[in-house]
C-alpha cells in the first residue's frame, strides 16, 4: 500500500482550517503532517489551541500534533492554506518561493494573472497557468486558488449554461451564512432576527471571480468572459449555506427542460476522473416550488453538490433561479481539496 | 370638539387587524367601533378572541368589544379590512354595496381596474377611480386598496426616481419578515436558521401592483407603467421588515448625490395634507455601509418610512441599493390607514 | 433470509411519524407496510400527502404507498403509533382490541397502571405490565408507551445515579426544541429570538413519568419512585434537542468521579442485547466547561445517546449538571423503537 | 433652571456604555460631559469610535464629542464605569481616590465589604457603607455598584417575598440574552439555534450577589442573607431580556394570592422619591400562562420593571415562577442610573 502525501494546514484554527481537517481525516491520498495558525497559538497542541466548531469530533491524532510557526522550514511541500488575505498576500508566495504547492482559499492571489482561479468542474484547464508562474519555474512551488463561497454555487449552475447557451447576463444577489465571516465572525447581536446587506468587498469578488472562473485560457493567460454580471451580498441568520437569487440571460434562447436537463446532465473533468471529493452529480435541480433551503439541501453531495431550483421564466432577463451551495465545504475547504485532487492527478504534486 | 368617525375592522384578529387596533388607538379622527372575524371568534369579547401579538398592551375598551359577524348589518360606514384573499373577495363587495367605504388591506380586488391600488404619497390622485366604481354610483360604497408588503417600500424607493428620472427596468430582490404571513403563519421549523426561496403568488403581486401604482391615470382607467420589472421572494427569520436588493436602469442618466436628493427630498400629498399617520420623511437614505438594516431602521417614521441605503452603481443596470420597510405598518395596517386619512380629506368619507 | 416484520404507522404525517418513515427505512427487522393519517390524508400517495420535514430523502418506495384509514382492519400486527392524546386514546385501545401490538409515543395511556412506560435501559422489565391488560388476554393485543421527550434524557441520566446512590431529589429545568411541537407546531413569531416560559401539561407528564419510569415493579403493577420531583419546561429557539439543567440530592453521598464513571459506564439491557438501535453508550459526560450544547451534541449515538456535562456541586440540593438529548429520536421515534426491537427478543411480538 | 450634574461614562463605547449615553440623553439630572474607552478609541469623535448598536439614534452632541483617555485627570465629578472587571478593577480605584462619585456597573469591587451592592428598591440602606469607605474618607471619592444582570432580576422579585414571608432556600435557572455578553460578545455560530449552558463565573456572581442584596446591614458592614441559593445559567438566542425559572422555599407559607399582592403592591425607596429612572411599578405579575416573554415584557417600565409570572406550586421547594428583567437596563445602566439617582437625592454627589 502506497504512503499517503503529507500536507499542512496554514490557519488551521480559523473555521474553514478546522473544516481541511475535518475533511482529511479519511482521504486516500492525504495525510495532515502540519499544522499552523498566528503566533498565539504556535507550540501549542492543537487541541488546545483549536476551538473546535465542527460536528464530528476532532480526530485525536490532529488533537496532539503541535501547532508550527507559519514558516516553510520544516513544512510539508503541499500546503492547503485557509488565511486572511492580508496575511496570505504574505505568507503564500513566501511558500510558493519555498517549493510548496500551496492549495489557497484566499482571496490575495485569486485575481493575479497567473495564478489559477479553478473549479475543476469548470475550467480545469486553468491550471495550466501555473508553467508561467515564477515560482513554478524555479522551484516548483505554485499557488492554486479556489474562489470565494459566494462564487462557487453561482459559477457551478453558471457553467452548463454558459457551455451549451451562452450567457449574456446575470444578476445574483446572494443570502449568505454567517460561517462565510469565520469565528468569531459575524456577533450575534448583528444577526438575530435581522439582514446585513453588506458583505465587504464581498460584491467585488463575487463579480471580477465570476467572470475569470468562466473565462478562456489563451496562450499564457485567461481572458475572462465578458458578460455583463451585478451582484448583491446579504448576510442572513443562516449557519451554512449560500442561497443565491439568480437572474439570468442566454444568448442562445432555451427552454426550461434543456436548462433544467444541463444542470442534471452536467458532468465534468473531477467525475470522469473519479476524483475521492467530487460529487456524483455537481448540479442539482430540485423540482419541489420551494427548494433549494439550506436546512434540506446544504448537505447535498456531501456539501459539494450545488442545488437549483424555480427555474421560472424572468420578465426582464431570461430566466430567475435559486441557487444553494455549502459555504464551507464547496465554497472553500472542499472546493481547494478537489482542486489539490486534481492536481496531483495532472501530476503537479509529484 | 368634533366625534370621531366610527370604524370597523374585518379581520380583526389577525396580525393586520391586531396592527389596525394599535394604530387606531389614540388616531385623532378614527375610533374603532365594530369589530368582526372568522365565525369561531363571533360573539365573543375581542380580547378573549385575540391572540394578541402586539408589544402595546391591547387597549382595554377594545378587549371588552364583542366581536361581530362578518356581515354589513350593523357595521359602520367605514371599514378596514384585513381578510385573506379568497374571502375578502366575497366580503369586500358586499360591503361595498352596502354602501360602506371599504379600506382594503387584501390583494383581493387591488388589480380590478375600477379599484385604486394606492400609496398616498405616491399616486394619491388615482382616488379618482372610484368614481367609475358600480357601488359608489349605486350605494355611495366603494373599495379602495394599498399594495402587498413586498411592494410598498419598493415603489416609495422609486417613485421619486420615476418622477425625476424616468424607470426604464426594476430588479428587485426580497428578504422578507415572517409577520407577512400572518399568525401563525410560517413555522418555526421551516424558517429557524433557513431562507425559503418562495411566497406563493408574491412574484406575481409585486410585479404587477409595481406597474400599477407607478402607472398614470387616464380618462376613466390606469395605464399601468411600461417598464420591465421582475422580483424574487424569500422568506428569512426576521420577525418585522422587507429588505430588498434593488437594481435599476434610469431613463435619465441621474448622479448619485441628484437620486439621493430625489430620496430625502421627496414629499407628497399626505406631507402637505400633513395627514395623521404621514411620515415627516417618507423616504430616508442611510449614509452608513451597511445599512438599513431591519434591527435598527424598521420604525423608522412610526414605521411609516421607507429606509434606502447602499446606492452604488450596477454593472448590468445603472444603480443597486437596498430599501427597508415595515411590512405591518407601511406595508399594511399604516397603509390602509394612510389611505383612509387621504380619504377623509378628499371627502369621501362624508 | 427471513424476512421483515411488517409494521405500520399511526399517525404517518406528522414529525414523529416521519421519523419513524426515516429509522425503518433500512432496519434489519422491521418494514413499513402501512400508513394511516388523518381522513384529510386518506387514500393519497404518502409522498403527496405529506410534508416532508427530514433531512434524509423520503424513500420513495414508501413515498409511494396509499394512506391507509386510521382503523385496525387491513393494518399489520405491529403498529408504531405518533398521535395526538386525544386521539389516541380512542384509536390505540382500538388497535390493541384488535390484536395488534401498539408501540406507542403519545402521552394518552402513558400512566394507566397496566401499560407499561418503557426506556429499555431503564426499566425493561417493567414489560412484564403487558400481562395484566385486558387487550393482551383477549387478543394478544397491547399497548407499550415511552415517556415525553422531556421525561426520557432526564431519566436516563437519573437512572444510574438512581440504581448506585438512590435519588431523594430532583429540580430540573428544561429549555426545549420547538421539533418537540410537532409540525407546523411553534409560530415563527412565537419564538424567534424569544423564550416561552410554557409548554402545555409538559410539567405534569415530565414529573409524573419520571417517578413511574424509575418504579419498581411489584406484583402486577408499578410503585412508582417516591423522590421529590419539580420540573419547570420553557420553549426555546432551537430545532433539535432538549437541553435541561438539573439539581438532584442523593441518598447515598458520591464523589464527582464517581458519578461521572457511573454515567460512563452504564450499559443496560439493549446494550446486552444489541439491540438494531441501541447506542453503544446510552449515557455519555462530557468534559468541555460548556457542553453538551444541542448544535454538538444533539445527534451523539445517532440522535439515541443522553450528554450530560457540567456535573458541579448545588449548593441547595447536591450536585447540579446540564443533559441534553435529541427530542424526536430519543425522545420519540427511537425511543418507540427501541420498546419494539425489545419486546420482539422477548417475544412478544411473535 | 438650575444647570445639570455634568458626568463622565468609562466605558462609553461598550453596549453598557451606549445605553448610558442613551439613558442620559434627556436626563432632568445628569448631561453626558465626558466620554472614556480604550487606547485604541482615544483623541477620536466618539461618533467614530463607537458602533452604535442602540435603536434610538446617536444624540449628535455625544457623537462629536472627544474620547478623553481613561485617567482621572480633566474628569467630572461623577462617573458611570461601565468596564470589563479586570480593568475596573485597576481604574475604579484610582477614579474614587482622585475624589470621584463612581457609580459602577462591574464586578470588581461588588463584594469588597466596604463597597455598597446595591438595588435602590431592594437595599437603598446599604448606601450607609460608604462612610466605611478609605476613599470617602480620604477625598470624597467612592464607588457604589449594582449587581449583575442574572441577579437583578431575580431578586427584585425575592425581596417582597423575603421581606414579608422571608426566603429558605432558593433555586434559579437563567436562559440569559446575547447582550449581556457585550459586543461583539457572543459569536452568531455559538448561539444561532443553540443553547450554551455556560457563561463563565455568572453562577458564582448570582449566588453570592444575591445574598449580599438581600442580606441586613449591621454597623460597618453587610451581613449577608443566609438562605441556601443555587443558579443555573445557560445562553439563548435572545437579544434583550434574562429570562428565569426559579423556585423558592419560604420560612411563613403564603399563599398565591398573597404572593402576587406582595409583587404587584411592592413600592419601595425610589417610588418615594420619584427618582426619575424609577418604574411606578417595580415589580409586575402577569396573569396569563404563557408569560413573562422577552418578546413582549422586557421593556415593561423602559426596561426598569421586573416581569413576574407563572407562579404555581413546586413539589420539591413551595413556590415556581418565571421571571424576566432587562439585561442591560435594568440589569446595567438602568441600574447604576437609580443607584446614581438615589445617591444625589441622599446628598452623595454634592
Amino acid at each position: 500500500m502506497q504512503s499517503k502525501i503529507p500536507v499542512g494546514i496554514l490557519g488551521a484554527t480559523g473555521v474553514v482550517g478546522q473544516r481541511f481537517v475535518q475533511m482529511l481525516e479519511h482521504h486516500p491520498w492525504f495525510e495532515v503532517a502540519w499544522l499552523a495558525a498566528s503566533d498565539r497559538s504556535e507550540g501549542r497542541a492543537y487541541g488546545e489551541a483549536v476551538r473546535w466548531r465542527m460536528k464530528t469530533a476532532l480526530p485525536l491524532r490532529v488533537a496532539e500534533m503541535r501547532v508550527s510557526p507559519a514558516s516553510p522550514a520544516g513544512a510539508p511541500k503541499v500546503i492547503f492554506a485557509a488565511l486572511d488575505a492580508a496575511i496570505a498576500a504574505d505568507l503564500e508566495p513566501r511558500f510558493a518561493d519555498a517549493s510548496c504547492a500551496v492549495v489557497s482559499n484566499s482571496s490575495a492571489l485569486r485575481m493575479h494573472s497567473d495564478v489559477p482561479l479553478m473549479i475543476p468542474e469548470v475550467n480545469a484547464d486553468h491550471v495550466k497557468l501555473l508553467e508561467c508562474q515564477s515560482w513554478r519555474r524555479k522551484s516548483h512551488g505554485f499557488v492554486v486558488t479556489n474562489p470565494n463561497c459566494s462564487a462557487i454555487g453561482l459559477v457551478m449552475a453558471l457553467a452548463p449554461l454558459h457551455h451549451q447557451f451562452g450567457i449574456e447576463t446575470v444578476m445574483a444577489v446572494t443570502m449568505q451564512a454567517v460561517s462565510g465571516a469565520g469565528y468569531p465572525g459575524v456577533a450575534s447581536l448583528d444577526i438575530l432576527g435581522n439582514v446585513i446587506p453588506y458583505i465587504a468587498k464581498e460584491e467585488e469578488k463575487m463579480e471580477e471571480e465570476t467572470l475569470k472562473l468562466l473565462g478562456k485560457l489563451d496562450g499564457g493567460k485567461v481572458v475572462p468572459a465578458s458578460f455583463g454580471m451585478s451582484a448583491h451580498c446579504n448576510r442572513v441568520a443562516v449557519e451554512d449555506g449560500h442561497t443565491e437569487s439568480v437572474s439570468v440571460k442566454l444568448k442562445k434562447k432555451a427552454g426550461q427542460d434543456e436548462i433544467i436537463r444541463s444542470w442534471n446532465e452536467f458532468r465534468s473533468v473531477p467525475q470522469e476522473l473519479q476524483l475521492p471529493s467530487a460529487p456524483a452529480q455537481p448540479v442539482q435541480y430540485l423540482a419541489s416550488a420551494d427548494r433549494p433551503q439550506p436546512r434540506f439541501d446544504v448537505d447535498a453531495g456531501n456539501g459539494m453538490t450545488a442545488s437549483v431550483g424555480r427555474l421560472r421564466p424572468c420578465s426582464v432577463l431570461d430566466w430567475k433561479f435559486t441557487v444553494l451551495s455549502h459555504n464551507t465545504i464547496r465554497g472553500a475547504a472542499g472546493a481547494a481539496l478537489l482542486n489539490a485532487e486534481l492536481l496531483k492527478v495532472r501530476g503537479y504534486l509529484d
